[in-house]
């Protein structure tokens, strides 16, 4: 549906790769995607987006059209006759797709020519960014609702175009299909819905129109009750309409509540329909979900078998935002450092490696150490920035999370189903304790750095300092 | 860049569009979008999407392979027939694009057999809430930063391709340019955009790489002067950088600060640039800026020329969504009404027109009215829900903001450029009293409806309740 070319960027990149390919100021780079902080005030964060990136980045190219705007914009012959060949060269370490990942720790690390490197920066943080940011809010979601249902129900709030790739992260977060249905066509997605408000509208009384949806497809019909009145007039003709669908041979699957007070009127519902005898129809439930409220409908115990998620999940609400950054880590044979007058804003040099701790039962420990990328595995860490803290990881087992999944700009590892990123997710989830997963002040997840690294970044503090 | 086809939509919209198929349930319908709050808890939003919107909806078509979906999931092959050769034919009026609009008076009216009108509301609401999100908070962001120049940087935290429209309505509200450039090069806007802190620490000092830049792009050079200490380093060395530039005759456009407290490093920067003798170099901030934060620093008289925008902007935060709806308001020559247990949630049946009121002067009095399409110009308005509020317009003039803007399927306005809508959003603004522009509490804009259409609409309430 979308064709990403060489200018879905930011003008400096390629204001930057002027000068770099003007001064052959084009050596090798590695550069360190990560996030600062986890969204939602949660503790932790789904990778999502990597197979979207990926697929861009093998077929990212300059158009005709993109050299001609940027030649009218000043960028010179030469320059232009480079981009018109470019394509990225460049081989990627990552985080698996559905990993849990966490704050300051390299997610995906990019070794490439500096102007390759730079000029996939905007891409990669558009793509990774959102699609981790809906996954997580998808996640939490999943993780209160139980056994039941959850529809993405967002795109008519989506910003715009950015609903399609919402769709896609809902799934690996633990979303079980979408009333979009390009996404669900594109991505392989459960599509869902069946009526509207003016579905019923449109006809003189609901009776009728439950009916005449009822004959239509009898296969898929989830009946909107809440028109008039919902339990007075919405529920007695869905109970009509289904039972004589019953005696059709046919099985009315769910009705939908999408206003009101969702545990009393589903309470009341499913009482209506168990005693009129249509014990297996669903109840969905709709109108501004979110976790939070998920979680206390199923504390309350309503009896609601489907949710229908819409704003809050595909525009990542409250946040609406994971920020992630780019930043260089080596150069010219050069671990590379930016300096700052805030600590936690100080990059870590080199290229590097993430491990991931577990114990001997091969839960998480709740800690993950980043390491130099040719070290062995690391026996202890450090606290980034607390210069007494320290851990010893020698009864640990340390599992490298960066991988190679892209290697001179072909993917090397296989596509995965979203089915199985999403499985994935779960498994993950089941590794890492409760106190991780809460909303409220969840505990922290430990980001240490090897005694080798700390020592590389201290160096070259003081070099700078000077 | 970007093709939406007939399955970009929920589900619903086709399974009730097979239902109106096969029963010949396809009478004219009206439609009405409207919105029920502000964005930001402001006093108006600022209407955008409607050109996006026009020119997806003279194309709109489902595709071979959308059908082939369709058919996958169950969709009969007569509908299927039917929908190879669909195409929007309706009829829209709107409010111009630009336009400043108010809760709960309809923005756009579609009046179509009710299959076409049904199976655009997805891309509609789509297209209109997010762009008018972003129109509105760039207008806000336009509105407190005097003279300077806004940019929109936000592109990399943008929800995905999200970033592409909200480059678009960010211009729309005021703003002056983009960092993406493909934006850029599509809707004609400036791009914008020199150097990260990654250029700065590819080279082995501040020095060399701000020369580097300023000797391959003289004309376009902003040095961003916060890698290492920005007043005892980054400042001195573009002071030198320009001073070299000046003698080859060439000018230092402008700093760049992207750190610490930027009214205080503004000043100083300044009072440097100012001290060497670079009074025309301009001083560019961005890191984290919205309305608030510019305002601020406006106030502090902070000398910075331009403002560099990201992530507050593009994705309308805290809001991220307009929660505008689309609703059923006419069909089979018969006023729809949605019946809600919650007064303000009820609908205004029938066709209808919005005028909007100005005094002697041509300000806006704070007030639209509501009335049936075909009404002559109303003397007195209703509150909508309120029995005893009254107000007289005799000694107002009434304009009809709902024109025709698309005839049976074709546009039947001139494409307007973005500057001129930017203009016009401008015009609007300053016909507005500072009471409904203000952040804290804005005054109410007044809706009313006309005695006719709440007469109308009251029998409707009566009849439906009997």
């Amino acid at each position: 549906m979308l064709t990403i070319t060489g200018n879905y960027t930011d003008l400096y990149q390629i204001s930057m790769a002027q000068v770099y390919f003007h001064e052959q100021h084009n050596q090798p780079a590695v550069f360190d995607y990560f996030f600062r902080k986890n969204p939602f005030q949660g503790g932790y964060t789904v990778f999502a987006g990597l197979s979207t990136l990926l697929d861009t980045l093998e077929q990212l190219h300059f158009s005709p059209a993109d050299l001609t705007y940027l030649k009218s914009q000043g960028f010179q012959a030469d320059f232009i006759d480079y981009l018109a060949d470019f394509r990225f060269k460049g081989t990627i370490h990552s985080c698996r797709e559905g990993d849990l990942v966490f704050p300051n720790a390299p997610v995906i690390t990019v070794k490439a020519n500096l102007i390759e490197a730079q000029l996939i920066e905007t891409v990669l943080l558009n793509t990774v960014n959102f699609q981790s940011l809906i996954a997580t809010k998808a996640a939490r979601i999943r993780s209160v609702a139980a056994a039941a249902t959850l529809l993405d129900f967002g795109l008519r709030r989506a910003q715009g175009p950015g609903g399609y790739y919402a769709s896609r992260a809902a799934m690996i977060g633990g979303f079980d299909g979408t009333s979009h249905v390009k996404a669900a066509q594109d991505f392989e997605l459960k599509a869902a819905g069946t009526m509207a408000h003016s579905f019923v509208q449109s006809y003189d009384d609901e009776l009728t129109a439950f009916r005449s949806f009822a004959k239509d497809q009898p296969h898929n019909t989830v009946l909107l009750v809440d028109s008039y009145n919902t339990l007075k007039s919405g529920v007695p003709n869905a109970i009509i309409v289904g039972q004589e669908m019953a005696q059709r041979g046919h099985h009315l699957k769910a009705i939908r509540l999408d206003s009101g007070d969702l545990a009393y009127l589903s309470k009341q519902s499913r009482q209506m329909l168990d005693a009129a005898g249509l014990t297996d129809v669903h109840i969905a439930a709709s109108n501004q979900l979110d976790e939070h409220v998920i979680k206390s409908l199923i504390e309350q115990q309503a009896p609601i078998d489907i949710f229908g998620v819409g704003t809050s999940l595909v525009i990542g609400r409250p946040d609406g935002a994971l920020d992630g950054v780019y930043k260089l880590a080596y150069f010219k044979d050069k671990p590379r450092f930016k300096l700052s007058e805030n600590i936690k804003k100080m990059t870590l040099p080199g290229h590097k490696q993430v491990h991931r701790l577990s114990n001997s039962h091969g839960q998480f420990v709740g800690a993950d150490v980043i390491t130099l990328a040719d070290e062995p595995a690391p026996t202890s860490m450090l606290h980034p920035y607390e210069p007494f803290k320290s851990m010893d990881l020698s009864s640990l087992t340390a599992t490298a999370m960066l991988n190679p999944v892209m290697l001179n700009g072909q993917r090397c590892t296989a596509k995965v189903k979203l089915s199985e990123i999403a499985q994935h997710v779960q498994s993950q989830m089941a590794l890492l304790a409760i106190d991780y997963r809460r909303f409220d002040n969840p505990h922290q997840y430990k980001v240490g750095i090897s005694p080798a690294l700390k020592q590389q970044r201290d160096q070259l503090i003081t070099q700078l300092r000077s």
